[in-house]
């Protein structure tokens, strides 16, 4: 387990994702614009169509699944890092048509919102910094 | 994406929910007691009955599901804000039976607790108000 | 409902958990050598197995349920709070494989994790106690 580091709140922002937006983008969007570096994203909310994906262990790639159609977001759940420099969403999703059974995977581009809300918590000091991992094939945290 | 508002935190609770509680009723009920107008729930435990509902984009309209066994609640994520100048907790959540396969939608009335722990974080400043959007048929956050 | 007590946040810490860690034993073990005795979880990434399981509220007990493939932890959420004086984890997990369906139980030993972002949130003052409810069969918290 990486040394954790020892943040404190140091804002917390409210966002209301509109009809036809991206979800991964806008959220994106606003940590770029707000230079939020740390922090963890909640959102709940309804989609016009939804995109995940899975990453095979084996392959070391990611495998996108399309979901094209009205769904509830029954969870979404993700944090905010750097990666290159830059304010970086990683997040998890998982959604339900009108039968309520969930599905879901790894956030991609391409979810089309029909309304969302979502919560971002900012943590003070210490920006976790992704760098690439040879064991998994992911960019994971390195904290020091 | 509406302006977001930035505030702090106020307070933090647990709730420990009880036997034969209405799990939304529970929290929403706190809400008003305590007059929180802007927060965050997060919640897992045990339900004997769950109701909730999806959101059918074009007929504008909720449709509920009956879940009528006992269930472990998987996730449970709601933010609170105010309806009508009066504390509101939007919630949605999902369920599994003894099989694992998750369901969910919008957390409905109804859903009769075993047991549930509940977290909720209050914000201050800045009520967050919905308002009826006419694009969504939806009561969204207009922010200020 | 049970009376609430009213914590502000302590401190909070990302945990990256990696490759063949136990999920569990991991953030339990950050909680009881950090001494966290009321605070949140929440955690995404992929397990390479896992294991839940559902709790029988007729016969008052977890039957487990073993996943033996690689997963996405699609959300996990839970509380820390103290079982026989010590820092105890109770989340709830859920879990997609290639297909996206999730299926999801009580988080259990025994999870392996592939790669896993985890925050923790501590409180301050009032750890939460856990005591044996007679009604349900399970360890509840006692807030006085």
């Amino acid at each position: 387990m990486a040394t954790p580091n020892n943040p404190k709140i140091k804002k917390t922002a409210w966002i209301g994702i509109v009809y036809g937006q991206d979800l991964y983008q806008a959220v994106n969007y606003y940590c770029l614009k707000n230079k939020i570096k740390n922090g963890i994203v909640l959102a709940i909310g309804t989609l016009q169509k939804t995109i995940f994906s899975y990453y095979n262990q084996k392959e070391r790639r990611y495998f996108k699944k399309l979901i094209n159609k009205p769904v509830e977001i029954i969870s979404c759940i993700g944090n905010i890092s750097l990666k290159d420099n830059l304010p970086f969403l990683h997040a998890h999703i998982s959604v339900a048509g009108h039968d309520g059974k969930c599905f879901g995977g790894h956030l991609e581009k391409g979810c089309v919102v029909f309304a969302c809300e979502c919560l971002i918590i900012e943590f003070e000091k210490q920006p976790l910094a992704r760098k690439y991992d040879g064991l998994t094939g992911l960019n994971l945290w390195s904290l020091k």
